[in-house]
């Protein structure tokens, strides 16, 4: 109904997650409002997402042969911490309280969507095990994250080095009586002395 | 934290409406997802929205010079809809219970938000009156869609021409103990006799 090039950029916009026709139409309405060289700059920035791929040895997101963490030098190579995704790494990054590097699986261990080891970025774990003295395993306390984690231990442990999980316990800001029975079961589990001895 | 070319294309999407940076991220990883040729395309698209404009005679896109409507030899002539925003035209087009043509206001007056008549689509109109019979006024329901109507009303009828409105009245499957009051108002004011008569 609407002339072809809007019709056609909707239809594309339509593979955004969570987006129908509705939010289609509502974001090329927002395009047309924009002038022609801000729409050729967001263009060429779909282009640029081209260059993109995944470290050799990591996986994380990167323009180079190795990302911006296999490539420092500041950072302590003894530690990896494997996270199921790249934002993740993002995540943690942004704490500031962690200086090792990452290990990006692309995934979880799911066997109702068919997801198995073989499918995750795990060869290239394996691959740079040399030097290493701990990988943290900080994929997602899901069941799925929990499964890859007990099979990322199994496997690791084997080749001598040590194994870590995030801590699991009540986040910031929590209170008790709203918080399901398995996070307060493992907080209580989990309990430190006060004077962190 | 991220590559360049992700965190440039995450900030321009977030011009989009509804769209703050975690949904930008969320859909940089879906066009990561794309292959190198689908995003082209997009891009593309993007690209050919440059060539869509407003019709000369009713406002609706085009990327001719004339829309689809005033090019159009089928339809009637002699009526003219007056809308907001090009998507209620293409609404109204989609029931098939209409076939003359289309006038685009491009917003509706708003003392609030400083929009006048000379800030709307409006000259155009009153210059292809010509031969027309009636002005069928579909601005919304709204406060200022119907400020906009009774402006319109006022100014087409020193023109000598038909100024009708849209009815207003209860929607199909409505039950009454749910509609507004002046929804019910409306209705029982502009009861019809069953028969259509």
């Amino acid at each position: 109904m609407f002339p072809e090039s809007f019709e056609k950029t909707a239809k594309l916009l339509e593979v955004l997650p969570g987006v129908g026709a509705k939010t289609a139409q509502r974001y090329v309405f927002t395009l047309m409002k924009m002038s022609d060289e801000e729409r050729n700059t967001l263009a060429d920035a779909l282009r640029g997402l081209n260059d993109l791929h995944a470290c050799s040895t990591c996986g994380f997101l990167t323009a180079e042969e190795k990302c911006q963490f296999c490539s420092s030098k500041d950072r302590d190579s003894s530690r990896i911490m494997v996270v199921s995704y790249d934002q993740d790494a993002v995540a943690v990054e942004r704490t500031d309280s962690y200086h090792g590097l990452y290990h990006i699986l692309k995934g979880v261990i799911s066997s109702t969507k068919g997801i198995y080891p073989e499918d995750l970025n795990l060869d290239s774990l394996f691959k740079r095990l040399d030097g290493v003295k701990e990988v943290i395993v900080a994929t997602p306390f899901t069941v799925e994250g929990e499964m890859t984690a007990m099979y990322l231990d199994r496997v690791l442990k084997d080749k001598g080095v040590l194994v870590t999980r995030l801590a699991q316990g009540l986040p910031m800001g929590a209170s008790l009586d709203y918080a399901d029975d398995w996070t307060l079961t493992n907080a209580l589990n989990n309990r430190k002395g006060m004077t962190n001895d």
